[in-house]
């Protein structure tokens, strides 16, 4: 495969071209094996900070945090790569100290892999004011009102300061519902924001990163082949899912992933943006999706929803306090081999940070095991029977 | 040594009594060496759940948990012994859910020794409601309005549940200042629940934990005289100096202390409760302290207040907004080998949970170091050095 930058780089001295390719290696991605009764792939993606097994999910680490978690606790828990938001580290410390701190891997001590989404999804969900034109965005920050324009080529130049591995091109965001005509116009906007995100992301030189496309197209199967057929024209080394899980009824999302992912590249990573819960997953691996990310098991761990094997639990409940068994009996992450539903009901009632730190560690454990599970029904072509295994319980719990 | 249940239990056979002293070992003291200049000891603390090494401080779990920190943490900072509060503990979840769920060692997932207050000094200085008498006090809970009563009978109850190491005896809380007339009446009153806390204590038969005395008298050196000499004639394994460090000059405190010392059994551990920053650890030391609990490594760190070899830094100070450097280049822990203040100023100036984890992990670690800097200069019998370092820096920070 053909790097990003190897693409984008044809005024360079070859000799200067093939150091730092040497220096810093670029994207690759491969398909180790693919399902034999679904579309679920398994692979491996090589980023300048590691090599990471898909299907993968990366847990949200917001502003440069997973919140609670050490990067040692994030190293013991086998996090392969995590999701950054560009947006709140623009407004907070700011890209530029970031970069002076050594990009957001130094600055958070994390080693591994890093995706920095746009900071499109952010502006259009989290501020009070803004304006959107074909040329970018104009918003007020949600922390104190200053006013920040984002434009395709500012949110590369933000995240080529950030450093990351994989950076996500500008897109305009949909609510849902909306209509044909919305969704159309909506999408052509991101698919020239794409272009030129991918002229300026060429032109910054940036070897060790890789520009990902964002189809859009709301639910709307026309405008979804429209819009990868688009970017595909414009090149990119991976191709993400946007504007998903945006209040879509689960079946219509299942839908949309499964009509669309015929028209995509088999042979780049296929990201599925802020999806979803861990059926949502089985469900999309199947689809042929490579990638997710989603706020839920850490968010989700706050507010003391635990995931299990059957279903979720509500540590608030009254029935857990003195209930002495760990939170999932078939768990073996290191809170469920040490804490019972008790003390972590205690710690939820009492507020106690280390509730939301336990908590955490747990849900993303049950997503990283789950994920670990997934490829490993793949890798023995059995992925279907996952597939059953969950659409049973499902219906045996609805 | 004689062990505190050896002493009370006269109606037992003597075979069930030797298999319970062989089975639950209580408590063990001994001075290993003492300093040359100084009143410092060297010593080694035999309790149910490990031996730890003293000089020691004990960070504090109020809510049982250090707030932010797993067990695991806990281990690997070396922390040897835990302090948390009865009286937080009483409300939340209750002793008796604490006792089912394995004992507060059980509970929290804590295998080495724990020391639990008695609840006095949170009744005295949380609640809003209490009425004290020579019964014991009766008040409404800080977090519901609910009427409990904690005499020295039900504070050994709720310990004895709790499981402990070492439990505390109640004890009458005096504010500062305090006229020598109302100190005397109250130590006097301390004194007669620490009578019928010892008398309690025996007939609940709890091997496996030891019960210290509780030194009152305010800043008066004869009545804290008179109440070394009666906690002595009522007899206990280890004795603690209590109603300091609540507002009066540090100096004072120091003088207190001073005065008490020679009048302490030397053969028995002693306890500085509630004390205090780096320095007064190392002047109460040079005193003959071996044991302290304080809340301010912790909860400085919640509030960005880090300590350093040269004072302190308050993390969000613009000045360390781009400042790559540790909190404290000498300081050996994982927060200072892997964070910049950078990074610590944006996730403190962020309200990030992982603010509070590093901070505290940092500030834990300090006063753990500083502990075992003063046990090496007690071994090698050059403590006065350590001593005349600190007032040096004191003196050129005033």
């Amino acid at each position: 495969m053909l790097s990003a930058g190897f693409m984008a780089n044809t005024a360079r001295p070859w000799c200067l071209e093939f150091r730092l390719r040497l220096t810093q290696p670029s994207m690759n991605f491969e398909i180790l094996n693919t399902d034999s009764k679904t579309r679920a792939r398994r692979g491996r993606l090589q980023l300048s900070h590691g090599t990471i097994e898909t299907p993968v999910f990366m847990p949200v680490g917001t502003q440069a945090t997973v919140k609670g978690l050490t990067p040692e606790q994030l190293h013991s828990l086998s996090v392969q790569i995590l999701l950054c938001n560009s947006y709140h580290l623009m407004l907070r410390p700011g890209e530029a100290t970031v970069s002076k701190l050594g990009g957001l891997h130094g600055f958070m001590g994390w080693d591994r892999p890093i995706l920095t989404d746009s900071g499109g999804y952010q502006v259009f969900s989290l501020t009070k004011f803004r304006k959107v034109t074909d040329d970018g965005v104009r918003f007020q920050s949600h922390l104190d009102g200053t006013t920040y324009d984002l434009s395709p080529e500012k949110a590369m130049d933000l995240q080529v300061a950030l450093g990351c591995d994989i950076i996500m091109a500008l897109d305009d965001c949909l609510p849902y519902p909306s209509t044909h005509e919305t969704a159309a116009q909506s999408m052509r906007r991101s698919m020239a924001w794409a272009e030129r995100c991918r002229i300026r992301f060429d032109q910054l030189d940036s070897h060790s990163q890789s520009l990902f496309g964002i189809v859009q197209g709301g639910i709307y199967a026309d405008l979804r082949k429209e819009s990868i057929d688009r970017l595909i024209s414009i090149g990119f080394p991976g191709y993400a899912v946007g504007g998903l899980a945006v209040g879509e009824p689960n079946a219509m999302m299942y839908d949309v992933v499964e009509e669309l992912e015929p028209h995509m590249p088999a042979d780049k990573p296929r990201y599925l943006m802020g999806v979803g819960t861990p059926e949502d997953l089985i469900e999309c691996v199947s689809r042929g999706i490579d990638m997710f990310d989603c706020v839920m098991p850490t968010r989700h761990a706050r507010n003391g929803w635990l995931f299990t094997r059957d279903g979720h639990i509500v540590i608030k409940n009254a029935q857990y306090k003195e209930d002495d068994r760990p939170i999932d009996e078939a768990c073996r992450c290191p809170v469920c081999g040490k804490h019972s539903r008790a003390y972590l009901r205690h710690l939820f009632m009492a507020g106690e940070i280390l509730s939301s730190v336990l908590n955490t560690i747990h849900n993303v454990y049950f997503y990283l095991d789950t994920m670990q599970r997934i490829r490993q029904f793949i890798e023995f072509r059995r992925f279907d029977e996952l597939v059953a295994e969950v659409r049973k319980k499902e219906l045996r719990r609805s």
